[in-house]
């Protein structure tokens, strides 16, 4: 550890008290299984009015609506343009991700890869007036910093699309490209006009999408190894965090409540994959994960505006 | 780089000049685009007479049959231990393999890992009385410390199973295990017990056998990133290497030849996912390929013997 006092957002008081507990035992830890985990949306940035891979998906349709205005025509698409819940409700979120996901259908992941970083670049949170990149929770960007200095392997696990987060995960978190575990397009290998092999997205899902129990079995199989911290902040994360729980050491499962609607909103996931119609936090409680109170945890909220 | 000669197991002459070249080029590549592939199997270690994994799954099975002989009755283990080349292949690689890998269904991964780690620990090599250790080139090893020393994002890219390679990848080649892509088998989310979740893997294979255009898809899925370096031996290879050769800037197809029957083996792949019947070696030629000759560029083939 450097000299510098850790974690300077966090307010003094019982969760931080348990991070830097954990902290100081993660030493003991041997250096191969020191692994985290984070939930992305709602864990390490904002997930509210809507996601922000929502907000990409949206923005993306409405050029191509310029180029093609019969693509709005569409039961999905309308919907979505016309901001109709009623509509999207009756259509089904899923059908609603696919036909999104299906605008991309056919370009090369480098090509989608340089829409998100535009994207991210460019844009503004609908509500926060903030730089879509400052949406990130500073408190969790300095407990990512901690985990670095001794040296944990730091994966982003997330129920959006894999590729998405992929594109931003090493600028907004210091995460590289195969430490990000999603929901996945499948793609197909095609070549390009000049003949060379080139990959092609598809609209089509592989496996599962990541949530509850898959998000474990995908850790799993895209990484390789088991957490001792995780921290999430909904009902999908709550097999994630069961199994943080899990490790014979030293381990830590965070639980990030959004209780502030003041700085940031106010809301809570109720846990259908584990025990119906349980809220999280009373989940949180039963298990004894530790429960970070935005409202009264951290002293700043959200990181500096700004890019890069 | 520092002021050792690099690759000093490679004998001077135009395949060192290559990569050499190619190292010195790499200078010029965006840190983020610095990704190289390696083929595991023929690549980084010999696969002859057996494949080491195979040697790994008859071990386990002559342990299991010592404890429960009934085991030795079915068609599949009775071809293996009995090495009756004919009912082998009369019964089919993939039977064999599913049966193989259904001696560990139901255990933890953590318990698969240690059970690998020993073998690797304590067996040797069939024919070359060498530590398995001891059957990796050398003047493969002293590439990947040449692209380390570079900052380049190693991957090992296989045709055998995930995990067995995981295991081992960090102690073998330096790789950490989510660097490795392999053919996996699905895990189901039980509980240990003590009631505590537990992964358990099952005897299916998750998706293709990671070979061919597979190692294409699978290495965007996984790791999210195409390479320009990528090292093979066999038809498998195929379209990584093509791959490669498909990036803009400097980039590196690897075929190492298995031309030296005194000092390893000779064999030749027929590239049968390319061209049909074609030999790996003239496929190399054809695509302008760097084909590595073991028996004249090699100086030295193996690792030390010993483990570690």
């Amino acid at each position: 550890m450097t000299d510098v006092e850790p974690l300077p957002s966090w307010r003094p008081g019982r969760t931080r008290d348990t991070l830097l507990g954990f902290l100081a035992d993660a030493a003991s830890i041997d250096p191969e299984d020191r692994v985290a985990y984070f939930d992305n949306d709602g864990t390490l940035w904002c997930e509210r009015p809507t996601y922000v891979q929502y907000e990409f998906y949206l923005d993306a349709l409405r050029r191509r609506v310029r180029e093609d205005p019969t693509l709005a025509q569409g039961a999905e698409f309308r919907a979505v343009l016309e901001g109709d819940i009623a509509a999207v409700g009756e259509i089904g979120l899923e059908r609603i991700a696919l036909a999104l996901a299906g605008l991309f259908q056919g370009i090369e992941p480098g090509a989608f890869t340089q829409e998100v970083r535009t994207f991210l670049r460019t844009s503004t949170h609908p509500t926060l007036g903030r730089s879509v990149s400052a949406v990130r929770y500073r408190p969790m960007l300095e407990l990512l910093d901690a985990l670095r200095e001794l040296d944990f392997s730091i994966g982003v696990v997330t129920g959006g699309g894999t590729e998405f987060v992929r594109s931003v995960s090493r600028e907004l978190y210091g995460v590289p490209p195969e430490r990000v575990v999603g929901t996945m397009i499948a793609y197909e290998l095609g070549q390009d006009v000049a003949g060379r092999p080139a990959l092609q997205r598809t609209a089509r899902v592989l496996g599962d999408v990541n949530e509850g129990a898959t998000k474990v079995t995908n850790i799993q199989t895209y990484l390789g190894r088991p957490p001792v911290l995780a921290a999430g902040n909904s009902a999908g994360d709550t097999e994630l965090l069961e199994w943080a729980a899990a490790a014979d050491g030293p381990h830590l499962s965070l639980l990030v409540d959004h209780d502030d609607p003041d700085r940031e909103f106010a809301y809570v996931s109720e846990a259908q994959t584990f025990a119906a119609g349980e809220p999280i936090t009373a989940t949180a409680q039963r298990l004894g994960w530790t429960t970070v109170s935005m409202k009264h945890d951290w002293d700043t909220v959200f990181a500096e505006n700004g890019h890069g």
